[in-house]
C-alpha cells in the first residue's frame, strides 16, 4: 500500500496537493508547521482541509524558524509587500524554511516505511522564493536519499521522491487543476493565502494578488469568497 | 568578522569541533538538539564545553525525532548495540537526523548573517551513517545554496560552507587533534559520548567502543574517565 506525506500549509497550492495526493495514493497523511507565523490562522485551514479529505493531520512546531528577524512572516515589524533592496528577495522569504519542511517531513516518513512526499511548490508564478525552484527540490531529494541510502535501497522501493504536481503550472492552471479533482475546490474553498492572517483577506499583499489574478485567468470564481 | 555555527551533541568529536572552530572564525556559537534522545545526558556536556570555550550555547526541540520507532535512540525497547538485519544500518540510527540538526542550524546561520557551519561528521571510522559521508554532507550544502541563493550571493560571501574539519580522520587522529588545539582536550574531558546515558559510561555500546579505542590508538588517555 503505497503512502505518501503531504506538506500542508493550508494555503490554495497545498490543498490542490493535498487533493491530488487523495487520487495518486492509498494512504495519505499530512503535515503542517507552526512557526509563529504572521498567517497562523492557515494552519486552522490545514485541519478544516484534511477534515474534508478524511486525511491523518500532524501540525509540528520549528522553534529554530520562530521570532526570525530576516522575515516579515515572522517578525511582524517588517512589511511582506516588499522586496528587499540588496537581495531583490521578497521579505517574506523565510531563510532555510522550505529545505526544513521537506527535511521534517522526509524524516518522518522514513520512519513511517513512506518514500514519497507531496509540496505545492512552484516554479512558474512563483514569489520569487529560490527554495521553491526544481533545481533546490532536486539537491534537497539528492542529500535525503545519500543521507538514508540502506534504509531507501534495501528496506524501500530503492527511490525517495518529492512530487512537485504544481511546479511547472501558473496559478491559473493549478486553480484549474483543483477544479478536475475529487474534492479539489472543496478543498481550496477552506483554504488560506493572505499573509496577514487578519479576519478576511487583505487583498493586497503578494500571496492574495497571485491568488486573485490567478482566479481570474482560470475564469473560476474564488470558492473562498463570501457573496 | 566571520561567525560561524557548531552542531553541538556534547559527544568528543563535536567538542574537538567547537574547539576547532575557536581558531579558525571570530565568532562561535553552537546548537544543540533535544529529540527526547536516550543519552539526552549529552545536552549537559554540550552545556558544559560552551561555558569552558565561553561560546553561546542554543538547544532547540526537534519535535518530528521525538519518539520515533525506528531508532535506538528515540526509542527504549530497541537495542542500540545492533544492526538492522534487513539494511545493516545500525539500529542507533536516526533516518533524517543529521539532514534536520544541519538545516536547522543552517537556517539559523543565514538569518544571523553567518554563513560557516562546523559538524564532526566523519567518514573514516564512522558508524555506518550514510548521513555522515561526505556525498550527502555535499548535497545538503548544494540544496541549502540553492535554496538560498539571492541571500547567500547578493547579501553574503558567495558560498555557504559546512565544515567538517574531522571527516576524513580516524578516531585515533581526531583525538590527537584535540589534544593540539587549545581547550581541545579540556572540551573532550568534558564530552559525553555513551548512547546509554547512565551514570557512567556503559563501555560497551558501538559509541563507547570507538571512543575507548580512539584514544587507545592515539596512545592517550581518556581525561573524561575518573581514576
Amino acid at each position: 500500500m503505497k503512502k505518501a506525506i503531504v506538506v500542508l500549509s493550508g494555503g490554495q497550492d497545498s490543498a490542490t496537493c493535498a487533493a491530488w495526493a487523495k487520487t495518486m495514493f492509498d494512504e495519505v497523511k499530512a503535515v503542517s508547521f507552526n512557526y509563529n507565523q504572521r498567517h497562523s490562522k492557515e494552519l486552522e485551514s490545514a485541519k478544516k482541509i484534511c477534515d474534508l479529505l478524511g486525511i491523518e493531520h500532524q501540525i509540528l512546531d520549528l522553534p529554530a524558524l520562530m521570532g526570525n528577524k530576516k522575515s516579515g512572516l515572522t517578525d511582524p515589524s517588517i512589511s511582506v509587500n516588499e522586496a528587499d533592496a540588496k537581495t531583490g528577495l521578497p521579505k517574506s522569504f523565510v531563510p532555510g524554511r522550505n529545505l526544513l519542511f521537506l527535511n521534517t517531513v522526509a524524516a518522518l516518513a522514513l520512519s513511517e516505511g513512506s518514500f514519497d512526499i507531496v509540496t505545492g511548490v512552484c516554479q512558474t508564478d512563483y514569489s520569487g522564493y529560490p527554495d521553491c525552484r526544481r533545481h533546490t527540490i532536486d539537491h534537497i531529494e539528492a542529500s535525503i536519499f545519500c543521507g538514508n541510502e540502506e534504509l531507501i535501497t534495501k528496506d524501500g522501493p530503492g527511490y525517495f521522491h518529492i512530487h512537485t504536481p504544481l511546479m511547472y503550472l501558473t496559478k491559473a492552471e493549478s486553480i484549474t487543476l483543483a477544479s478536475r479533482l475529487p474534492q479539489g475546490m472543496d478543498a481550496v474553498a477552506l483554504s488560506w493565502t493572505c499573509y496577514e492572517g487578519g479576519e478576511e483577506p487583505c487583498g493586497v499583499c503578494p500571496a492574495c494578488d497571485l491568488r486573485i489574478k490567478g482566479f481570474a485567468e482560470a475564469g473560476i470564481k474564488d470558492p473562498a469568497l463570501k457573496g
